[in-house]
């Protein structure tokens, strides 16, 4: 039995997106609602799949289909491919299921050849028309389908122009135009070998070959990694009669959106261009003119278009956006469908759509898009400076937001000039001994490192934007000055980073801060988290962090790493006299001198917190990271501790790792020094005491053990915890209680997590550390190797970003089930990165965690995915 | 209910080890049998667990148990502790349920006071020996009991002696021992701060706290984990009536053995001492006599001990271990145990048990030790190279095997320069502390001590050459040298000892392989291969590597690490300048160069292998490892590529990871350079062809995809190695079969071994990286932190070195689950250091593998080790 790969418009409807894509699905859907569309068919995305399925080629069996489906195209119309009286001229357009503006390839005007264009400037009497079309067309299917370059067809023009003496392309003549379209063929078989198809079937086969190819180039293949749309899902294409929207001034072309897709206000927006083809409007060679001018101009066109937007937003129930063309005065649709648009205007259009009783109260969430939602909580550049202002280079949109100011080369100067003025911090990459500066900065740019590098993680979890891994950049030897394509930027000098597109600016760029307290924004949170399942916590180390992720509505801390706080310059001292001990003795004075430090750090997170949960982790990285690692700063320091160069420079060495990820580390540390839990744990207890005293309010602190791989290290660091803490709790006076639980981050942890559940009050997933070790990849070295990952469609994502549901959640959901059946009302949270990652929070929820926790300022898109996952999950 | 604590020696039986420990269960054998046994009781191993779990006391449950025990002693002997008329002096010794000689502590003489000693001293007119009896109670006591060392004691025997004007112990009289017990009676009163014990209740309860305490001191925990005997078992102690050895000539003590445990001959074998007490013979302070002497000194007591031997060789159906006491003339048996012996003396006393109709093959099989059953393969010295060599003197063949190395004077340089070489560990004699140099060293030779000695019975337990007992060999006061018949040998210099015959050498002597094809080996082999179920491969990387293997017994190869063969100097060069290149082609082009040096590696492979599996791994370590890491190295190199040192520097540093174990190796290489995958596939291809039509053998090469995560990943490198082999194979006008298949080594790949399994013909699980994943360790960095675990009992062995089966086991019994569900014959086999571990190995035998590889070395242990599995599992 014959599969059906081919639909007639007619034959489809909005239902069949999967099959027929989007464009294809809402040109049915038009149809079927009486709209005027061209006619036309669709070759379904199995017909995509079946192309890849038989090697890159289209199987004789299809052909016969989508030529069978022109037949009847040509008996609806009354044209024919190649007629002499009524030659039929159509459209190709790609169109996958999800939206992918820009990515795929259009050919327009597919049917023409020489004796066609005669045909039709005798029939139009419109000859310079007839030959515009031609040339455009085998200027357009040269390079989509051949992928000969543009280039030598504007050279062509250009020539052309030169030897007429003219400046404006609409100055060339009839004969110019036909004449260019020799020399275009000309052109073409010199690149190809081959002569430039005159047959339009040949034509056509070509085009719906090239499409099929282009879901496959590297801009969609970028898109679909950056939008989470798989390779398998394939592109229909749409075959359709072509309109003309370039006959003459009662013609044109537009594109529009039924709201304002930057600002969500209610109120028709687009743009159209009298006397002009569908790219022309796009490709901004003429500036068209604001979608209400068209009721001046066109006034019946402009009426029935604004009742067709009705019925479209009507039956969409969401602002469409939309294409159309108006052909000697008469309306056509070419396209619809539900428009992107900013997150500012998603929370918008959200709550209008509810006001206006269109969608209920869960369905409008399901409209804002999560994975770009934070973006409402960073400044942005000014939309009208943007305009005028040229990207000199591109790095990774790390951490979104607008940041603007004078750039500065290492931690010291950034910190030193933020008194004076915004300052960016430009790093080749950063490392903990740059927080400072990174804290100071308006934004962070570097030259290596990915979307989970040190500056992104960190920049993301203080809410500074981050533009990073651009290869662009070379930062001067001297550290002073850096060069981007060719130009150079002394310190002190301004530059502008946006990163949520990864662009870079040199100079200023003004920006303008989020209004948070607009209703729109409480209303939406507020309606999210009435429908989410999942707690969202946010990660914090201090109480500044954790004021700002309360203000965003985080119920509790799930991660408060204690060793952020260690760099601090009054504590670094006295970390690394610990780490210089010899003996337990000189390890506890050292510890003794943290104490007051750190208890002060956790009184000031409970008194912001108060009654809410707060996760505390005891130490986790590897000792070095808190040594000078240059022979110059060690002698420094050497000097300030008053030991010997040789002495210290021979911890620095002894305490080198060949693989510091799986090294001396997390529970390892107090394994091997108890001093450290016992002292970590005073602090967490003795501040719970004093701020419980102080309040009144419930503190249960949390305490959490990273980097367990086996239940009696959990009980042996547990039982420190536990008899430092009741010791202390004793001695206070009053009640306190606290939880002892555990990180689930090392694989074998997961796999036993039922003995683990014994001593484990709690399970926070670190899937940042799972994500490594079960892939076996270094998150500071897979940026070497990932790339060619993506190319050869190994990974479609980067699995730091988005959690691996089939691995790693693999290795969660045993984890789950396992701790469950040890401990019925164990408490689940994850705090890695994906604990603000849209897709990975729908895998959490789908697990049954209890919480997520994410950085402060990921706090709202976790409450709105969260409550996206409880939605689609009912 | 009150649970049982204690057992007479009569309520006891063999079978009951677990609760009564190997000693407690045999007295209680040997007492059922009627065998002459001084009287007495077994405090169980579940009182020494109790003893933990409260918090290391005895309970007075348990104390009042042990006290009625004693009083039925008392009524049975008729002796009574601390009584004027008949004390009742007893013996403490620990026993856990498996032998662990020289590791617990044994306190003789208890029950002694002034008092009693004055009644015995009375009683036997013998003051000498009674005192004698007091002062050795108070130094062992204080030793063992309170931890007071034996080194002030010596101190107080040397002083009395010089004051005395005398240089023997014997020459001490009973006024001086008297006085020295009351000058010991100080010393442990100034270093305890207590009056020693005179009550022998209060002595005895001290004494059970003791031995129970020992099971967890530092010489026990390092014999358990060398062993594997869990520290949860714990130690029974056994309380016994006191015979004695040492009261005249008709009295002695001795240890003997019914075979040899050198050789294995069917020959009583031991040695004793008259007018001694056991720890004389153990102590090597005087040098013993053969037992076969015993028959001239006494004779009744010698008769009636071989029929002692030969009733307990029938109980046991296996050699055993004795220790005897003879008092005035009667014999008493104080133990017996299955014996230690050789890896060669197994072999022997296995095929003679056989031939006498003793022993099934399948239970000879089982009383040879795998884990130390490669020392049958230790080299000897070169007979050669013997004829020439001198004798400088003889000691005892304590343990067979040839040795040769640096000398070192302490356990800690041995550990230390082993490092760097060979060594020979040199002591006056050794002890428990001395365990770590002695399982450094190459051989172990000590100046006191017989064949029962310390040093003798570790030795043979870990198939260590060791000579004993050399009285020419004197040790300098510093520590830092030896002279031995008038020649001196300085610390780092070589001597060569002969532990088959118990010659010494000064200097180097070369050393050879043993001939293996002698009976017993082959016959024994011979039933482990009929007795096994598992294959056995080795692992593998040249020729002479593989010739080994198979005559060693390996089925196949289970892996060759192509990587090995890249540091060959003339291959070096070009893989270090396929690493600079800079594109794809100057890569092919320092690959062609590779090309043919790896081609003849396999062709020299498979001429030996020929019909038996090869499997080859693609290479696997990050390309840095390849290249030189200092200045100076690089500057050399750079000169040599002609590229300046920046270029390559530049290269070196842009391949550093942060965390190579995790980085750019494995399938990663390929995925990125898929150029190594095409000359590496051709190599092997092109090799096996070659080998094909010379030999006509049915070469089938197994092709190995390292590090693989991710079934696309799989199938990628696959689709590279198959569109390359099947060209070449076309082209070669024959047919040549070949597979593909992967490592499972990350975690992942063993979560989803049911997609990869769609793509791998066979698995071969990577233990090596997968427990580094598995448990967050990196190899490299865990010997920092894992002694801790040893310390705090966190993990008991080194998961590096035996396969941790609940967590690493789980996921490769979990894979082999998965893949057997897609492809239920693919073959599973594992090639990590585990491959030659028995208890590792008897995991692959029950989760049921296709084969182990191990180094060619290790491949008669496997073979045993699976023949093991096989049978204990049945």
């Amino acid at each position: 039995m014959s599969h059906k790969f081919v639909y007639k418009f007619d034959e489809g409807a909005a239902e069949m997106k999967n099959l027929l894509g989007g464009k294809g699905a809402n040109l049915a859907e038009m149809t079927n609602l009486g709209l005027p569309v061209p006619q036309g068919f669709t070759i379904t995305t199995e017909a995509c799949t079946q192309y890849y399925d038989d090697g890159e080629t289209v199987s004789s069996e299809i052909e016969a289909e989508i030529l069978s489906y022109l037949a009847d195209l040509e008996t609806r119309t009354g044209k024919k491919f190649g007629d002499r009286d009524n030659p039929l001229l159509v459209s190709v357009r790609s169109g996958a299921r999800a939206s992918m503006p820009g990515m795929m390839d259009t050919i327009l005007n597919l049917g023409i050849n020489a004796d066609v264009a005669e045909v039709i400037a005798q029939k139009t009497g419109n000859p310079r028309w007839a030959y515009d079309c031609y040339r455009r067309f085998i200027q357009m299917y040269s390079d989509v389908v051949m992928e000969v370059g543009k280039k030598n067809f504007e050279d062509l023009i250009t020539a052309m122009k030169t030897a007429r003496g003219v400046t404006q392309d609409v100055e060339l003549t009839a004969d110019d135009l036909k004449e260019l379209a020799e020399q275009f063929k000309g052109e073409y078989k010199a690149k190809t070998g081959e002569e430039f198809p005159v047959n339009p079937r040949d034509q056509l086969m070509g085009a719906v070959s090239a499409v099929f190819r282009s879901w496959n180039n590297e801009r969609a293949i970028i898109y679909r990694r950056q939008n989470d749309i798989p390779s398998s899902w394939g592109t229909a294409v749409n075959v359709q009669e072509m309109v003309f929207g370039n006959r003459g001034d009662t013609s044109g072309t537009g594109v529009a959106f039924t709201r304002n897709p930057s600002t969500g206000e209610r109120k028709l927006f687009g743009e159209f261009l009298v006397n002009a083809q569908g790219e022309d409007v796009v490709a901004g060679i003429r500036t068209p003119q604001p979608i209400d001018k068209l009721a001046e101009v066109l006034p019946e066109a402009y009426t029935e278009f604004t009742r067709i937007c009705d019925i479209l937003e009507k039956r969409y129930r969401d602002m469409q956006d939309m294409e159309f063309t108006i052909e000697e005065g008469k309306l056509y649709m070419l396209q619809t469908r539900n428009g992107k648009r900013t997150p500012n205007a998603a929370l918008k259009i959200a709550v209008d759509l509810v006001d206006e009783g269109v969608r209920t109260r869960e369905e409008a969430l399901l409209l804002i898009d999560a994975n770009s939602f934070d973006a409402v909580l960073h400044p942005v550049f000014s939309p009208d400076a943007l305009k005028t202002a040229t990207v000199v280079a591109k790095g990774l949109n790390a951490s979104p937001g607008a940041g603007c100011g004078a750039v500065y080369f290492n931690a010291e100067d950034a910190v030193k000039h933020a008194a004076d003025g915004p300052v960016l911090l430009v790093r080749l990459e950063t490392s903990p001994e740059d927080l400072a500066g990174m804290y100071a900065a308006q934004g962070i740019l570097t030259a290596r490192g990915g979307a989970s590098s040190h500056a992104a993680v960190v920049a993301r979890g203080a809410g500074i934007c981050c533009v990073s891994g651009c290869s662009d950049l070379v930062i001067a030897a001297d550290g002073h000055s850096l060069t981007i394509k060719g130009q150079t930027v002394r310190e002190g000098e301004f530059m502008s980073i946006d990163g949520t597109t990864g662009n870079i600016y040199i100079g200023k760029i003004p920006t303008v801060e989020p209004d948070l307290t607009r209703g729109d924004f409480a209303k939406v949170m507020g309606w999210a988290d009435d429908a989410r399942v999942l707690g969202v916590r946010a990660n914090a180390d201090t109480p500044k962090d954790a004021a700002k992720a309360v203000e965003l509505g985080a119920e509790g801390i799930g991660l408060t790493r204690t060793e952020h706080m260690f760099f601090a310059e009054d504590r670094i001292r006295a970390i690394r006299e610990m780490i210089v001990s010899k003996t337990s003795e000189q390890r506890k004075t050292a510890l003794d001198k943290l104490l007051p430090f750190q208890r002060d750090d956790f009184v000031g997170i409970y008194r912001v917190m108060l009654d809410k949960p707060v996760t505390i982790r005891l130490l986790d990285p590897p000792l070095h990271e808190f040594l000078p690692h240059t022979d110059d700063e060690i002698r420094t320091l050497a000097a300030e501790m008053s030991l010997t160069f040789e002495s210290l420079k021979a911890t620095v060495t002894g305490l080198h790792e060949a693989n510091p990820m799986m090294g001396h580390r997390g529970c390892r540390l107090p394994v091997t020094y108890p001093e450290i839990a016992v002292m970590q744990t005073q602090a967490i207890i003795e501040a719970a005491i004093l701020v419980k005293k102080e309040t009144g309010a419930d503190i249960v602190p949390e305490i959490m053990i990273p980097l367990i791989c086996e239940v009696k290290e959990l009980k042996f660091v547990k039982d420190i915890v536990t008899s430092t803490a009741d010791k202390l709790i004793a001695d206070s006076g009053i009640t306190l209680n606290y939880h002892v639980g555990t990180m689930i981050e090392i694989p074998r942890a997961a796999l036993l997590a039922d003995e683990i559940a014994t001593e484990a009050e709690f399970f926070s997933f670190g899937t940042n550390d799972l994500t490594q070790m079960t892939f076996g990849f270094s998150r500071d070295d897979a940026v070497k190797f990932l790339p060619a990952y993506y190319d050869n469609k190994i990974l479609e994502n980067d699995p730091f970003q988005r959690l691996d549901r089939s691995g790693v959640g693999k290795l969660v959901e045993m984890s789950v089930k396992l701790g469950r059946q040890m401990r019925p009302d164990i408490k689940l949270g994850i705090c890695g990165e994906h604990g603000g990652d849209p897709s990975s929070i729908e895998f959490c929820h789908l697990t049954g965690l209890t919480y997520v926790s994410c950085s402060p300022f990921r706090v709202p898109t976790a409450r709105l995915a969260a409550a996206q996952a409880a939605i689609n999950n009912k």
